[in-house]
């Protein structure tokens, strides 16, 4: 397939073209003038071509619970509301919620995500495939130091390593948490939480890094979400959690540690000499009240690789990356009180190249030899005047802003139609899931 | 003029009902089945009809310095950007820039606004009049205690109090500041900027708002946006600003305080007390690192009426008020580490209603005989599904999701499509302008 963009502003990593953008089979062939012929030919007049966004940390399978108990504390929305209703979900509610995550996703620009979950991950596949997405999935290691379930659980979560199509999606092992707390979330069991502070266990830690490290797949983990969680390693192990997980040989340029937003100094410097990859999620974690910060601006200077998520839409409540960037931003200057600090040029990075990297795909910048993974932007209003590009990508475009995706070099949504997916058919089918889930 | 809406789910104060919405000349007239004739007839089917947002301070004059200078300190942005630049703007650039503004928010379903400026409003006045917007605008007085400029002001200003038609677009009395300090970004020259700390003559508050109450028109004040300005008026009046206002009697309902990031408990309770209007902009004073958090929840439950708005695209860079609405509910979670902190309906509540009463519109609800502001919305993916229908509206609609606005009973977007203004001829213009002051 070769796909070609004409006449539109092209956003390299050194600067803007004006230009065509060309895409042979999967990649990024050309850009500037191209005389190539190709079989889909887009007009980008007036358009923006941008690399597509990466949710570095999402949870696709819980799409289907945005709103579901709002506005709670936390232990009565986990206790009364997402708990019982996670327990009902079937293998069609967990596709039916993963499609319409990635009808959300392509209409908002993101191109990649990396997703944990708790159940068996072959329908997120299957979905994903279809929506013509590309990711790392897991399902997560989660035994609650339970010797008979991390039995079961090395029995059963290999099988799905064998997922994917290794190209565009490809399985990632996962464990949950050191320890887990507003992520309890994922928890099937109010009895099973009782247990807290519940931890996996160091074994199946340490067993599922390895699985992940002889399978050659990135590994993904919760850490340092909640102060509590801080706490309760602190307890149980006597070391912070960046500094426990890397005692036992877990932190590397492999692994993909979601949320930490409660790091010592050290545990930053400590994530810089590993070049951990670090997925911040602020909207999540603003609407949970975790009450800790990222320090991203500082984490990047270390030298870990920061990328940005939105977490799942059941905290966030949107896959918008676009407003992730915003607010990464935002909470970064209003912590720091400090205006010039993480320039949106930074943030940009961080939501596509860094996390393209996190999710081990070569992609997340326009330019030759990349993965084609295109996005293209209408200036609308909220885009004028253009004093500077990326200030406008990062502050002030959003969703509706996005005309056309392009993922591996296959055009999945043109003029705002997706063509990969039946859009109307999966929000009717995610609302019957939803519903039907209440009624059980 | 009328317009009926088939078939959609609408929003009143007392839930959702599913039917339709009637309005006759300016007003909601019936809602629930609804057998009128009407010249427009819309059909709602599968949207949401809400009231439309009103965005509480703004200042659209400066739309089309979005993302100039981005990310510098912010001494360096105003001296070496923003001043000079703003000072080289002509009424034909004003008038641009506005309906800029005023396409931006059609588009994102704001309609009404309060304006501050400090040129002459009467570009402002038509754009807004063309455009078919609601709103209050003023032109600030700010005389840096200097006794000749505040009597050209009291010349020149009061002409401008009689601009607008008397209905949608009323004209409003400001004085800038009681001492200003990132909303530097307003003041005409450097030379002037060296005087800091630069303020508004106590006279010159005292004359104005006399102004306003002898018109009966709302009074426009930036107060307590940073810490600085705080110390300022403590060093020279030995009263924090809020109290220092009140005791020049210019706090009362017929107020309308912007910002307030830097409020002490005694002052929250002063502001319920004297029921102020408060609007909170904290996508702005977040990028402007000012560092306060606005007490919207301990004001509101003071009495205060606290109101939502984006600032300028200046600093903002965006008058998405979708986006204002979730960053002001996730940043009172984030700084007071408590999930269920203002919950949705509440800020659904201050970006309408209050938003309304603040300027002094009976709008900002569906209801019959509130002034006709309506705003539909499509559900997208992002929408679905409706566990619940305002913390879909607050926490994951965006402008993505609007598809018509009708103000004062007229419909001024229908289908995507703005009725009023030329878009692209508008985007032209703003790029050209803009284009043009820099060449100045």
């Amino acid at each position: 397939m070769s796909v070609l963009i004409k006449n539109a502003t092209v956003l390299t990593p050194r600067g803007a073209v004006h230009g065509d953008l060309f895409t042979e089979a999967n990649t990024i062939a050309a850009i500037g003038r191209c005389r190539e012929r190709a079989e889909h030919v887009i007009d980008g007049t007036g358009k923006i071509a941008m690399p597509g966004l990466v949710n570095a940390h999402t949870h696709v399978a819980m799409n289907i619970f945005r709103g579901y108990g709002e506005d709670l504390p936390l232990t009565r929305w986990l206790e009364e509301k997402i708990w019982p209703i996670e327990a009902k979900q079937k293998p069609s509610d967990i596709a039916a919620s993963a499609r319409l995550a990635f009808c959300e996703m392509l209409r908002s620009g993101t191109t990649a995500f990396a997703e944990m979950c708790l159940f068996d991950t072959k329908g997120i596949f299957t979905a994903a495939k279809q929506a013509g997405m590309r990711g790392i999935i897991s399902r997560c290691f989660l035994d609650f130091e339970d010797p008979g379930r991390m039995k079961q659980q090395l029995r059963e979560i290999p099988g799905s390593l064998e997922y994917g199509d290794g190209a565009t999606l490809r399985p990632s092992v996962a464990a949950h948490a050191p320890y887990t707390c507003s992520e309890e979330i994922l928890i099937r069991s109010k009895e099973l939480a009782r247990k807290r502070p519940y931890a996996c266990s160091e074994e199946i830690i340490l067993k599922s890094k390895e699985l992940a490290q002889k399978k050659g797949l990135k590994y993904q983990i919760h850490v340092s979400e909640t102060r509590q969680e801080v706490f309760d390693v602190m307890k149980k192990r006597g070391k912070y959690p960046y500094e426990y997980l890397d005692s036992i040989g877990v932190m590397d340029k492999d692994s993909l540690f979601a949320h930490g937003g409660w790091l010592t100094k050290r545990e930053i410097l400590l994530g810089g000499k590993r070049g951990v990859s670090m997925a911040h999620c602020p909207v999540s974690s603003m609407k949970l009240a975790t009450g800790g910060i990222a320090q991203i601006t500082e984490l990047d200077a270390a030298g870990a690789n920061v990328c940005l998520g939105t977490d799942g839409s059941a905290s966030n409540n949107s896959l918008d990356m676009f407003q992730t960037m915003k607010v990464a931003a935002l909470l970064q200057k209003h912590h720091y009180w400090q205006a010039d600090i993480l320039p949106c040029r930074k943030v940009l990075d961080f939501a596509t190249v860094n996390g393209a990297k996190a999710l081990g795909f070569d992609a997340g910048a326009l330019e030759p030899g990349k993965l084609a993974d295109v996005v293209l932007l209408e200036r609308g209003p909220n885009m004028h005047p253009e004093h500077d590009l990326i200030s406008n990508i990062v502050y002030a475009a959003g969703p509706q802003n996005v005309t056309d995706v392009i993922i591996d070099g296959r055009p999945v949504m043109l003029g705002r139609e997706i063509l990969t997916l039946d859009e109307k058919a999966v929000m009717e089918e995610a609302d019957r899931s939803a519903a039907d889930i209440l009624r059980r």
